[in-house]
């Protein structure tokens, strides 16, 4: 029984990273830069979204796509807040996106135009760190309340993420978090993180963050 | 493809409430409540616990078992402020705990004597909520910073736990988190879940959480 468990997922994730591939060249074709974002729920990923997207449409046609299980909260903040082509994905009842999730709701948008689409995947630290969605890059954020020890619990989504977010730095003192100590954790899963401190809600380090964006989008054209 | 793996997971499903409720049945028999904790990373799980533990180790014999996918700091922190006996599961990359993994972990603890189990979960507030662990009870933690929005994107967690404990409420001013709004939406979920609103940091909300847990207890013999 186990064996069998372990094999399908083993074919699940081979095929999803062949359909990720896939995507990824599809989208390059389109002129697309597509940003995978994860986080737990609740960690500030629409908030940050926003704030983000109001620097980089000045240089970007942004499109932002919004996964999860059920609502569509989200997707009308991203809208009101930034007037962008939003859409909502509903992953009936699944924890992550997978690279066809992804290239099915590409399919019910209409991307023609946009340069940059951010991918705001499931509230979850665990499932989709293990499924490429054929995004360019992953960015992952860590919220200040959920504490500085979350690399070594959670090492996989530090892993594949080359850009790790500690938001809500505001709340720092409160809640007791020591940047120093998280940053080492961070690296000690992903020697080559680049790690940004913010506070959406303050505007604090969003322009930094957007301005590593832009050089990453300019070096991949 | 689909299909095979759907399937796998129904089977799956299955076997693991099957094994759920025989690991009841044995726990039933050694006079053992166990309580399954789940929320998500950073929620406040371990220190909600060790204040719970304070105050029930007047009355039980506890033994906590706690869940991640790497690192032990939640065992070690419980088992120095508490004293109470402590293991640690590694889940091997798994977002959730199955009754089987549970009934593994109990295999290679000694319960002789105890009369109440916690089991923390992993960090998720997805996957956790599948599984059936065995367990007598399902808590569920939502912290303030995580937003009152939560019950309406993570349906399951809230429909299938029937204590929801809204923790950090001391900075509930902070995150602008609206109780009644909340309350309602984890009522909407389950029209009989029983909630809590607590700051373990302050000691608030404590008692009466622990109170409840008693009667449940002292109900089920």
């Amino acid at each position: 029984m186990d064996f069998q468990v372990i094999k399908v997922k083993e074919d699940v994730l081979q095929e999803n990273s062949k359909r990720a591939d896939e995507l990824r060249k599809y989208l390059k074709s389109k002129g697309i830069y597509m940003i995978n974002v994860m986080a737990s729920p609740g960690s500030g990923k629409t908030t940050l979204l926003t704030k983000l997207i109001k620097i980089l449409n000045k240089d970007f046609n942004i499109g932002v796509m919004e996964a999860d299980i059920d609502g569509d909260v989200d997707a009308k903040t991203i809208s009101e807040q930034t007037g962008v082509k939003t859409i909502q994905i509903h992953t009936s009842g699944a924890c992550h996106l997978t690279a066809q999730m992804t290239h099915d709701a590409i399919d019910n948008f209409d991307i023609e135009g946009l340069n940059l689409l951010f991918l705001e995947n499931v509230g979850n630290l665990v499932c989709p760190a293990e499924f490429d969605t054929g995004s360019n890059i992953n960015m992952m954020l860590l919220s200040v309340p959920e504490g500085d020890d979350k690399p070594l619990k959670y090492p996989l989504m530090f892993q594949v993420s080359k850009i790790a977010v500690i938001t809500k730095k505001d709340v720092k003192e409160i809640f007791n978090f020591d940047f120093e100590r998280c940053k080492q954790n961070i690296l000690r899963r992903n020697s080559e993180a680049k790690i940004f401190e913010v506070s959406a809600l303050k505007d604090e380090g969003v322009e930094e963050l957007a301005n590593y964006i832009k050089e990453l989008i300019k070096k991949s054209l």
